[in-house]
């Protein structure tokens, strides 16, 4: 199977979308962050405060999803119509006393090629920045499971996914 | 606990670091993506070409490791002295028949501040950049375990964490 | 009243233009430099060199323009059809001994969303640039009444404002 | 007066700090923007939400303070060691019926060059996102009065402006 | 003759192509660089191993190519539906011994002004980022010849160069 | 020979230059650009209205400096003390009508590692420049002989070319 993203000579490239059609695309992508009964509480805490942790993390999400043709070499830049992080925190721990942090992206465009490596950028970033203003509490987070959930648009027509 | 990155009017902020003390610091991030046997073949088989896939996400990883402080709000902007995204492609198959390709981000600096942020964005713009390329043959990947694997200067010493 | 940038749940977010019409769209700001005797003289003296203030200004403020986007965290990035950034340097002192350097800023684009936010970024680092070169000078400058002096295109017709 | 930012055939460069003596340095900046009452009850309605316009805007300040030596052409590329927005919304009306909210920006650097501009660009980028979160609501806000507060640090010792 | 990037009053800007029709553009640039024969045995040896120059050149390039309008003060941000790096190794050495390494970029969009300086800088960079690599080999390398070999569609039509 | 931004394994990394002593660096790089008659007449002509070509093109050049390790992978990001862009304009017609407008770059940096690369990305920005400004005039311009002209502090100590 051919990668697309190489020419016939092995060299990298953006690919040529020019012969492709205009057409209303969606993308959602999926992650979260494990992190520690401290962490759950500063988190938490802080929501009623002024400044928050997951405003401060949507802001950098969503700058994230526009800068993503700046950040995967072969991404095309495109002009994106709608662009969200949205957040679900669950208040019961995991088994193992962990909390978990799951993040949401939506983008949405009319052009010629897809946007869920803008939807899966954009969340990498909102839960960087979640990991970022907890890390001073707890130094054993992890990010997991990001995923494209759901695409609309384009050729290869709706995709679902479910991990 | 308090969250070092709001005031005590909760004002979202940079941490002052200028009382810290400049030391050698070094941070180590990890992650994997999960990818079917199609788009593992598209990859071995393209490391032998002029172009590889590995080397663009290599490139892409560097860069976002640069690009650190402009995509996460609260970070501090800290001149590197060192940086680098290393591979394990392991050549088995898991249980479900899908591969994984695990991505590792190595950073230093001479600095007040430490540079885990920046190693764990490495690792993410990497494994984005691997998706990016293989997305046309595969629809199903998933980026897992992102987290800080060992650490070294500054206040907290040593630290090293095992998934 | 409700906010736009925020969806029901508080999240902010880029507003969705999805379905919004294209239209010309055209956005004018103004805003203005206060700077004592020896600033202007400096800056008015400068302008019959190979090098100049305002060129500089003018330069950084149409990148600024295009840099919008990635400044302000929930505005669309938009293909821009024209910038341009003019002044108008009075040579008459204001009563207290200060002189004033206006700004203007004109932006256009044929799109989903207006550029008024651009246009305003324009002028704002066009007048930080004059303040960077002269503050060597005068310590005591100062930057007012940034504003959108006119809007056309889009649902909200054509606005005038007055300061 | 010389022009430090010119060479003596008019070419515009950086100044060479390079003999410069490494100090501790701080600025602070101040701006304001005046809102109408609609927008004002919008922006304090909405900071009891998960996510608040001042809380974006603080995000956008922070970053556009290290952003700036990419957008005013001839600022030096400083590693910043402290960076901070706050606020003041007073909830008295003017005498024309507006509000008033002004805005703060404090950042701190042991360097060879001072970070007023750091300052200065932090409040105008925090300003334009309130306009943008706002301007749906009220078409003929202003942005007033950004200026040098105080700054301390380097050759020119402790400076303090009153408007 | 008129300069088209500045005004009437010598203000430069951004010229405006809101009139101007959307047609399929399409343009190449080419560009060299000389270096000797450790540098050209040390870049022909690595490109059988996993990570080469010349993938990291041609990142470099496409990354280059989308980052054209930032960096070029007066062109248009523009929505490109293909970028390619191409890369021309001669084996023999020119009569001083040194080695010629030719790079060509392609770019097209579907806009309203053309795509020769993406094309351009595109050349430039990837040709500054094998400098980067051969440095510590080469001392004497020298980048030759960035020209625009050929565009197409908008009103002046097909163009082609030769050097 | 080695490929120093390569590991043992054919990794693409920065180089690790955390051993190394901070010493000032200086780098100055050289580059032209040939244009026909008309494009002189208007360049030169245009020198003595407020809005000028070289100097648009020495505040792209000058940014270009600090924007070098965005653009080039495996730089350090470096905080550069001093940054310059100086032109040489021949009034002579060269042999086969075209004049060549020369462009030099002088960088400096205290640290760890060199800033030939931010030279020479300077150089090149800034004739990209002039080649933009002046492409509707002539549409045969070429940029030649980019290469570095002098180097000093570090282990390799006084450098320096002749083209």
């Amino acid at each position: 199977m051919e990668l697309t993203h190489f020419d016939s000579s092995g060299n990298a490239r953006m690919v040529d979308v020019s012969e492709k059609n205009i057409t209303h695309r969606v993308a959602i992508a999926c992650g979260k962050i494990l992190i520690d009964k401290l962490a759950f509480d500063a988190l938490t805490h802080n929501t009623v405060k002024k400044g928050d942790v997951l405003t401060v993390a949507t802001t950098a999400g969503v700058m994230g999803i526009k800068k993503n043709s700046e950040l995967i070499p072969m991404c095309h830049n495109i002009s994106i119509t709608h662009a969200s992080i949205t957040w679900d925190v669950n208040d019961c721990a995991l088994p193992d006393g962990r909390y978990e942090i799951a993040c949401m992206s939506k983008v949405e465009c009319d052009g010629k090629t897809g946007v869920e490596m803008e939807a899966l950028t954009g969340v990498s970033i909102a839960l960087l920045t979640v990991y970022d203003m907890l890390k001073a509490i707890d130094k054993k987070m992890i990010i997991k499971d990001i995923y494209l959930k759901e695409k609309d648009g384009g050729k290869s027509g709706h995709i679902e996914n479910i991990v």
